[in-house]
Order: C-alpha cells, then sequence, then structure tokens
C-alpha cells in the first residue's frame, strides 16, 4: 500500500483505532495492491456479501458520510458507491453537477476536495483529468477513492472485476482469461491484466489489429513471466478459456468514426458463439454494454455481467470500510 | 394483483417474510388494484398517516434501498417518494439526469433497471415512454413501482387522489365527484376515473369540447354501470358535486398553441365560485397549478390540494412497505 | 427573534416539545439575531463542535427530513446543510436542478414551499431573487432557513463567519477586524459588518476604489459607534488587524468587465504580505477563491479558511437543531 496514511483520529470514538491495514489510505491505483492486499480486500468482500445476503445492510459506518465528487456522470459508479455506503449505514453526499456548480467557478480540485472533507469523511472522486486523483489525495486529510481519473486508472473497477472471478471461479491461479475487443482504449482491460501478473494465470488477447493491447501493458505481462497470446479471432482461443471479459468498442475513443464503424460488431457475444465455449466459463463485461453481447445470452448462467455489479458493490463496501478503519 | 410476483428472500432476515400479499409485487397500472386491494392499500396508507403524525419516522424499512431513476424530472413525485423511503427508515439513491448519464449511452432500459437492481431493493421509474414500466418491470427481479410512463398510467397518483377522497369525506361509495378542465390530455383524471368504477359513486365531467373524456374512458364508466354527465359548465354541477378535481391545461399536450390560450382561463376556482358549492365539498388538483385556483382559495377549508400531497406521501409509504413485505 | 414562529407538534412525539428559543423560528436575516440570540446560537454551534471530534454524528434530529431547495447551484452551501443534517442522523431530499424540473413549469415559489413542507420538517432555500426567502416563510407552516437570497442575505455565512472569529480568537470583544477587497457587492461582508455592531470591535475597511462599502452599512456602523478607517491600502493597516476577512472580486458583479481586469490583483494574499501581520491575526475567506489568496499560505497556522467552513458545518448543526426544538 501507499504510504499515504491520514490521520483520521479526530473523527473516530476513543479506543475505535483498530490495527485496521487500510485505515486512512487512499485508493488511487491498482498498483498499490499487492498479491496480499489483493486476498485481504477479497476477504472483507466476501463478508459484505453474506452480510448483504443475510441482513441487507449493516451500521457499520453508521454516522459516516461519502461525498460522491463526480465531474463527469456515471451514473452506474457513482450508485454502486451510494449504495455501498448506504448499505454500511452511512450517508452520502451527491456532487454530480460539478460543471454547472459554482464549486466550478474556476476553483482549482484542491480547494473543492479540502472544502468537502471538512464536511465528509471520504471523497470518492471522479475526474476526466490523467492525475487528478493523485492531486486530489495530496492535498487532503481524509481519505480519496478514484473513481475513475480520465484515460488514467478505475482501480475498484479492475478490483471488482477480479473479485468476480475469484468468487465464481472460486479461485484465480491457475485459469486462462481471455480480454476481448478494444485492448487499445479499454482502460478496464488494462487494470485487469496489471492485477493478473500477481497471480499464476494464462491470457488470450483478442482483438482487431487496430486496436490492440499497448505494448506497455504487454511488457509488464513478461515481466511478470505471464504467458499471452495475441490474435484477431475468438474462434482460435473460445474453447481454451475459462473468463472471457468482454469490452465496450466505444466510439469516443476513436478518432476516425469511420475504424469505429468497421470493427464495432466484429465481437458480439451470441448463443451461438457460446456452442464453442466451456460449460463453466463465465463471460464478463464492464457495461454499459451496446451490442456486443446479445441479450439473448442474458439468461445462460454462464453470463456474469449483472452478477459482476452485485461483486461490485460488496468490492466497494470492503474499501470503504477498510480506509475508515471499520475492516 | 398482477401474478408477476419476485423473490425477494435473499434481502430479508429468516422468518421476516410475511404473508404481505404485495410482497415482491411490481406496480405497473391501477387495472391491478381490485377494490379489496384498494382498501388494503387505503388501509395501510393511513396507519402511515398516524405513524407520520405521531412519530414524524420509524425504522420499518431500516438498510432498504431505493433507486429513484426518473428518465423525465419530476421533482414533486420523486421527492414524494424519496421522503416516502426516508420517513420508512429507508434510503434513497437518486439517479435525476439519466438523459446526460454514461447510462443512456445507448444502454437499454432493461440493461439499466438490471444494473439498479444489484444495488437496490425496490426501483422507482419515470419514463416518457409508455409501456416502459412493464418492460423493466419484466426484466426486474425486484419490484418495480411506475411513477408515471408517459402518456401510459401514474398509478400512485390516481392511488392518492382516491385516497385523499376516502380521508376527507370518511367513504367513497355514495358520492359525486366532479372531474374539471382538460379531460381528454388529463392522465391523471383517466386513471382516476377507471378506479372509481370501483365505487358506487357519480361522476360529472366538465371539459371545454375540445378536451373531452376519450371514449374509451366513457366506454369503461358505462361498462361498470357508472353514472355520470357530460357538460361544459361548472355551474351546471357544482351544487351537486362532493369532490371538485380541478386539472390544469397543460401547453405542452396541445398541438396548437392558440386553442390553448383560448381554453386555458375557462374554468378557474375563486372564492366568488366557490360560494354556489356544498359547505363539506373538497377541491383537489395533481398540481402544479398554473392560475386554475386562485391563491385566495387556498385558505378556505374546502382546499384539499395541499393535504392531498401529504396523503400521496402516505400511499407511497404503504406501497414502499407492501412491495418489501413489511405491510 | 422574528415572532413568526410555526407550531410543528404534529411532528414531535409527545412531550418533546422543549422550552427551545428558536423552536418553529425561521432564519432569514441576521437582522433577527440579538447579541444573545447570538451567543445561545454559538453555544450550540460549540456543543456541535463536540459532538463531531468525538463521535461525528448524533440521532438527534433522527427521522427528521431536510429539503435542500437550490433554485440556483452551491455545491458549497448545499453539501455543507446536507452534512450538517446527516451528522444529526436526519435525511436530505436534494431538489439542485429547479430551473429544469417540473416544479419550475410556471409553478409559484410558495406553491413549491407548500409541496415540499408536507414531505420535509425543515426547508432551506436558496433563490436568486431578493426577498424570496421572506416569500417562501409567509406561507409555509414548517421552518425556512435562507441560504442565500440573491443580492439580499445569506445568515448562515455571516453566522458561520462570526463563529469562526469567536471560536479561533476565544472572543470577539476588543478584536481588529479588517474587510478587504470588494466591499461594494460582497453580500458577505455586509451581513458580517451587521453582525459585527453587536459587539465592542473596531473595523478596517480596505477596498479599492471602485468598490467601497456601501453608505447604508456604514452608517449603521455609525449608528452602533463602532469606530472603522477606509483605505484602499492593506498595508496601512495589516499590523493592526486580528483578523483579515478577504473577498473574492466577482466578476459577476461587474458591469464593466474592464474594470474587473483592473482591481482583480490587487489584493492577493501571499506569505510575503503575511510577513507583515499579526503572529495571532487569522485569514478568512468564505470561499471559493480564485487567486485571492495564494495557496503558499494554506500551511500557515493563521489561514483559518478551510477551518472557517468546518465551523459552518458547526452552525447549520446548530439551527437545524435549533429550529426543530432540540436545542
Amino acid at each position: 500500500m501507499s504510504p499515504n496514511t491520514k490521520n483520521l483520529n479526530t473523527h473516530l470514538p476513543l479506543g475505535d483505532r483498530k490495527e485496521a491495514p487500510f485505515y486512512g489510505h487512499d485508493i488511487l491505483s491498482v498498483r498499490q495492491f499487492s498479491r496480499e492486499d489483493l486476498s485481504y480486500t477479497f476477504g472483507v468482500a466476501h463478508e459484505m456479501r453474506e452480510v448483504v445476503r443475510r441482513l441487507g445492510s449493516i451500521d457499520l459506518l453508521k454516522g459516516k458520510i461519502l461525498a460522491n465528487l463526480f465531474y463527469e456522470p456515471s451514473t452506474r459508479t457513482s450508485s454502486s458507491f451510494a449504495a455501498a455506503m448506504e448499505r454500511l449505514g452511512g450517508s452520502v453526499i451527491a456532487i454530480n453537477e460539478v460543471r454547472y456548480s459554482s464549486v466550478a467557478k474556476g476553483e482549482s480540485l484542491p480547494d473543492t476536495v479540502r472544502t468537502l472533507e471538512t464536511y465528509a469523511d471520504v471523497v470518492v472522486l471522479r475526474h476526466p483529468e490523467v492525475g487528478s486523483a493523485a492531486l486530489a489525495a495530496k492535498h487532503a486529510r481524509k481519505p480519496i477513492i478514484n473513481a475513475g481519473d480520465g484515460a488514467g486508472e478505475h482501480p475498484t473497477q479492475a478490483l471488482l472485476d477480479l473479485f468476480t472471478i475469484y468468487e465464481e471461479m472460486g479461485r484465480i491461479d491457475g485459469l486462462t482469461i481471455t480480454l476481448l475487443g478494444d485492448l487499445k482504449y479499454g482502460r478496464t482491460v488494462h487494470s485487469l491484466a496489471r492485477l493478473l501478473t500477481r497471480y499464476d494465470v494464462r491470457l488470450h488477447l483478442v482483438a482487431p489489429p487496430e486496436l490492440p493491447m499497448p505494448e506497455e501493458v504487454c511488457d509488464a505481462l513478461r515481466e511478470a513471466n505471464l504467458p499471452f497470446t495475441v490474435s484477431s479471432q475468438l474462434t482460435d482461443v473460445l474453447g481454451d478459456t475459462d473468463v472471457l471479459y468482454v469490452t465496450r468498442v466505444q466510439k469516443e475513443r476513436f478518432e476516425d468514426a469511420a475504424v469505429y464503424e468497421q470493427v464495432r460488431g466484429a465481437y458480439v457475444i451470441t448463443p451461438a458463439v457460446l456452442e464453442g465455449a466451456r460449460e463453466k466459463m463465465i463471460v464478463m463485461h464492464p457495461f454499459p454494454r451496446v451490442g456486443e453481447i446479445s441479450m439473448e445470452v442474458d439468461d445462460d448462467p454462464r453470463a456474469a455481467y449483472f452478477r459482476q455489479m452485485e461483486y461490485g458493490l460488496y468490492v466497494r463496501m470492503a474499501l470503504l470500510a477498510m480506509v475508515l478503519g471499520r475492516a
């Protein structure tokens, strides 16, 4: 973990400061997480899953306040964090319209964050600029959780992806994982690939020639001695896949609209495609989908993408409890 | 009730699943509600009224989360549902800006609803398209409450209208109810008229010739043997009225602005108009009003339209508790 | 206090109505507050500070609902009120987009407020028009708190400014306070100056010649026998200052953009400027800042502007508890 630990004593009752290893930490990047950290996080997230299944909610963070600071809209992520805080008994201040608000009137991000932390106990930040979460964390005294900083990182997405694999397959070591679609611009697959270097897995990278996995990520895989193949045809590797991670080909990532139109339909998952897949494989997707997976696949037990969002709730509950010293 | 019952066991503590007749149901249309269902609902709503009067709030839905999903703005309805959930001890995730959000980036309504139900226990949906609530309910595993689907239905408005009559007059059978104003485009009066066919009442339909009650609704009244008159002058029937339901002539319902200007002022309620009314009559309005009822009427004890909103709170508290198995 | 007291009995449990002097009152203007009222308010706010430091939150307003009704965006103020309500155990309904909502479709402010008070226990109102808070209070049965009505008042800002001085300096009487920057259009310095007439203080008014303190405010100072100087150079008075209150020169207050450009940089606080200041002086600012105080000043212990926001939380907690009869 980063050494960027904050002293939150003022908001904790005396004697309540446990030996919580993430207490007061920022969550900025997947690079912070060692294999041991991941194991700890997933253990807490699994407990959160049990809590929600059995009780719905608990009062672990009763009286705590989350500031959900979103400089660009992301209903899925903001709702997931809000629900995570509320299922832990805490409260949420939603700041969703920063562009229109007086906070935006030329105010610097550090000033906005230092303002909000006078009201809240933890700040979740979504911002379009790379490095904004680290900048906020540098000035903040309360924990900052990066909920996406442009082309930078979205660490809680990567953590929930990995937790999904862990919960669905019962393990991560030994699996073969296929990353499919836009591997060039897909922030989620870059972070997931980096996290997977902590484990003993094999990867298949399947992308159109225009959208390959960046060399920088491939270098990280090689450095970790993680075996991987590169191809442009899913059929080459589908039968040898335990986890099929499908990504959206996002129009806004393309400079040339014509290229987008060419590749968008190239990797659509249908019931027919899945006939060539293993019976215990799972299909994942970071959502939203816009045609990459046919709705007819939704009833297939291998379709794990809605469960994946539910795992996201548990991971975010775990992280909130951890940085606030309650897990 | 619709047979569209959902299994919500996972979010309820063991032994907590009562014999609640609406448990796991969607609330999509007033057509679902038999006279017996209405009686049950109003009994619960009346209890909620007592709870709020005596305690302000209770913890009946503590730990439960409502997703307030509004594809078009409706501050009144979304605030009412939010307050209802909060007065029951539950939490709310507000999604008010769907048009601007990433959820809207081409994502289908079923995907959005299935996403939100991984975080929430119940979804309230406002959407501009007819049938959207039914579509959402078909894919959702958690209860969906229709908060208005375009020219379709807005069942909780109709239920609160009827509950207002019930609470204010002490009964529904035997009353004479006058529906006034835009009866052609007014969704609320259509739904209310349909609900009233469950009771032994008489109706007066008073509208400008351009804005008559649709034949389809009149047919439903005839089929139920509900006696009604049709006229264009309130003075014809005001003295024979127990409940005067005034509707707004909404500009956006008119294709021709000139017609709107002609009829907008035709049915304005003033203290002078009320001189011809019964002493125990009540005046209702779904709000917002834009001149249909003079503010001078507000202090008249017959002005029930602000109390009507308060009854809306109790009805929505009742429905939330009912579909979540707590009433 | 204003005699505009409301009867809130219906929402309080029997026997819970304390002898709370502000119970049921609106908070519309600093002019309501006698020196005794201020002392009472700051006593409660100080207790709230202790509560937050030691416990984070309490359940004093559990089950109560605040409607945060903002006709113009103000993230700072709305977040501060939301956090205040949540740290007291209450809930918040945020209505931030009134311009786009159906409530705004020609509905009058009294109708909107009377609607919201059927759901909520207290209404915080931000509105661009002078006098709107008083208009709302006239029609409302629940307490209204003015969170800024255009060029009118923003009383909770003035109260938090004064509370900051009180908490930081340990007293108000005997201090010398310098108001710096745009004294003509700065609503906050007008209200603060009026509040200071209740105390035995001295003022320095430092502004560019184009932006002097209005004569009306100066008259109020003279009437209260409050000694003050007027100048355009901070260096004239900095060494004789206990509290330096810096204001933003807001572009939107200027009719002529050229004048704005001339004066904006004239009064920037830097570490070099502070070399001429007392060691125990504090620097305040209502925020947002856009260059008036260099970020290098933030680490100076005299920089009180982030603490000032925190004091705002305590003052708003105090006011909410007071008007709801719990303090």
